[in-house]
């Protein structure tokens, strides 16, 4: 038996508002950064399991005291006899009641529990000797089932029908195993379309991506209205045709405005309107997506919890879900969200970019692929191509494909260099 | 003109566990908590804006360490011209980007901008030398307009419309408030319910509550369904049949164990059942809303924002609306919440308890009747007795009723000797 001895943050922060990478109508000058935490343990083996939570700047440090939260719920623990019951884990941490208060289950208190469950599962998929995503895709139905917590979710989604969704789905998972290990998931790219990009830039990064085989990019609009028709316009001359433009308003608007700003959009052949307005308004996700039809709205990325997720189903509001491996309570978290998705049909593009989200966030699609919705019909996972040396095992997109990754964990391990390098040093 | 020179923070707790003071189903041993902040200027008139967050225990610090963030914000600041526009300090601090980001508007990063924002009416109203709700009561249909932040509000709620019910109530306003200051505003009482209390207990608080002259208290229930009906007919027993009981799962149930468990209490005349589910579940409350009529479903004490109170009315979800004085981004967003309730129709019985909610949220029920709903109908503030005496200018109730303040300021201020006693001492 071993336990775990080290419990570790840092903050970690990157300039990355001097290159207005990332900019967008409601993030004009993000740092990207990130709370990150790194357990260790006794077992002698040299394993580490590594998380973190995105943010965007100040705050960092905020989130990285609300992981150390949770130091006396792990320090000391069986490390074999947690990792063989991650679902128990989060019901526990979910649960803290002082803890829970602070949220409850959204922002920076949940998120703290996504850091401490993903370095979890970073561990064990290291144990393990493979990679997150087939760590997932081997578990039974059953013990899929395990990892979630229902509360909440029983009028939608019951165990019951989450088991019959996965059961459907193993008789067949080794195909799509071998497949995905072939060709790799589908990705598209946000690499052009940032606010503060001059048209240049622009036109050069559409192209680009077209060169690198992506079959769809998106723009990042919602600051000004005219501005956005011209630099969609110059982007669909830039990609031709044939590659989709997803749109993106990063919760800019109200719900009138979004669908009079997208009807003006939608001459140059939008695939999706995502984030038009707060991530909270389900109603309004739901009235905007009946005013853009058939423009797909979607959603996500801020969804703060499993009944977030549950809702904009019911409601009807989205026709894509996305994902986001920070922003709910870690991975357990998020096998909820991609079986509901699957009981409601709705497909899932998972969102990306920041730091470190590509890398983990990519293991999810494929064992939604793999073990849940076994479709990649529709589907994509966002790609930035930014900060990727920072990482042990970077996420590689190639043709337009996320390459399967084969490396053991999650991919949330930072370079030592890189922590090293970016670790804020307080005064 | 002066200048913010003082942001100082406190991490103060009370050991409330010791006595089970405050044990729900879903919070077994809070320790009530405040992540406190006091503002001072070189104004030389020594007066000081109070604010806090109310937590119950582990992670005050993270509280406080989130509203550390807002300083810059905050020091150096014009006092006058700060004060003179509340509203656009509001839409500064909610719309600053990188601490956006760890909410969205929700959590720790949303609560923090509350202490702010209310550390500025408390200032202001010392310098009115009035009581915070006349101060709001006393402001134009035009001037409460514009405290609001009307994004993500206009499918429910126009600029226009709030002026409309505003000016409305506005030639009556000199009644009601001199109907408060003779009369105070309907209080109820939680201080018999708490599921921590032994029957005997639980009895002679439910007859000391009636001989006190409340009209309604309130039973925690929700971890055993037997004992809950048992402990309901103790206490319909002890009150008798004129005085309401409403009941309070803190958020245990799902859809339909809440549908079958309100049927299981409602022969003892339940005056509500307040939330029932998830805080986020606005679908879930409307389906609940519908499967426990006639009792009415309360909740919202920890609705995240104007955004999730806005849904609640929007679906039907809500026939009592609970604000918190610090769940959301203070007195601004309490307005539009407050707003919002009265064009929806709904009456508001705000949440209160903890450590100085009692003292902060009657001002805003107050002004409510005073210039927004006009109207009692229905309507209570809650009341809990317990740490009221470190306060400045505590909470009175008197015959079931809260006496309206005249002392200036919001109620927020701790004497500096409690300051002083609870303060957490970091190693």
């Amino acid at each position: 038996m071993s336990r775990f001895t080290a419990f570790v943050t840092d903050d970690v922060r990157f300039p990355t508002s001097q290159s207005l990478d990332g900019s967008d109508a409601m993030n004009p000058d993000p740092d990207y950064s990130a709370a990150s935490l790194r357990l260790g343990s006794d077992a002698g083996d040299g394993l580490e399991g590594h998380g973190f939570v995105f943010t965007i700047g100040r705050g960092n440090d905020v989130q990285v005291a609300a992981i150390e939260l949770l130091r006396d719920h792990v320090v000391g623990r069986d490390v074999e006899a947690t990792l063989a019951d991650l679902g128990g884990l989060w019901r526990e941490l979910a649960h803290d009641s002082q803890v829970r208060w602070l949220g409850p289950e959204k922002g920076i208190a949940h998120m703290a529990i996504g850091a401490v469950v993903n370095a979890m599962w970073d561990l064990r998929a290291k144990r393990e000797g493979r990679p997150l995503w087939q760590v997932l895709a081997s578990l039974s139905p059953a013990e899929l089932v395990d990892l979630v917590d229902f509360r909440y979710l029983s009028d939608a989604l019951t165990p019951g029908e989450a088991l019959e969704l996965l059961e459907k789905a193993a008789p067949t998972r080794a195909d799509r195993e071998a497949e995905l290990l072939r060709s790799g998931y589908p990705a598209y790219t946000t690499t052009p379309g940032w606010l503060g990009y001059d048209d240049a830039k622009l036109v050069r990064l559409c192209r680009q991506a077209v060169a690198d085989g992506f079959t769809q990019i998106k723009l990042k609009v919602g600051a000004d209205r005219d501005e956005d028709v011209r630099r969609l316009a110059l982007a669909r001359e830039a990609v031709g045709p044939a590659v989709a433009i997803a749109v993106d308003a990063n919760q800019r608007w109200d719900v009138a405005e979004a669908i009079e700003w997208t009807a003006a959009l939608a001459p140059y052949d939008v695939a999706w309107v995502e984030e038009p307005t707060s991530p909270d308004d389900v109603l309004g996700h739901a009235a905007i997506a009946r005013g853009v039809r058939p423009i797909p709205v979607a959603t996500g990325e801020h969804a703060a919890n499993r009944v977030m997720v549950k809702q904009l189903l019911q409601a009807g509001a989205v026709e894509v879900l996305q994902i986001d491996a920070c922003r709910v309570a870690g991975v357990n978290e998020n096998v909820a969200n991609l079986l509901l998705a699957a009981k409601f049909g709705v497909r899932v593009c998972p969102h990306a970019g920041g730091v470190g989200l590509c890398e983990v966030v990519q293991h999810l699609a494929m064992f939604d692929y793999v073990a849940v919705s076994a479709s990649t019909q529709g589907r994509f996972v966002e790609y930035v191509d930014h900060l990727h040396e920072h990482f042990v095992t970077p996420a590689v997109v190639a043709q337009g494909r996320y390459v399967a990754p084969t490396a053991p964990g999650s991919g949330a391990e930072m370079l030592a260099s890189s922590l090293e390098a970016h670790r804020r040093r307080h005064a």
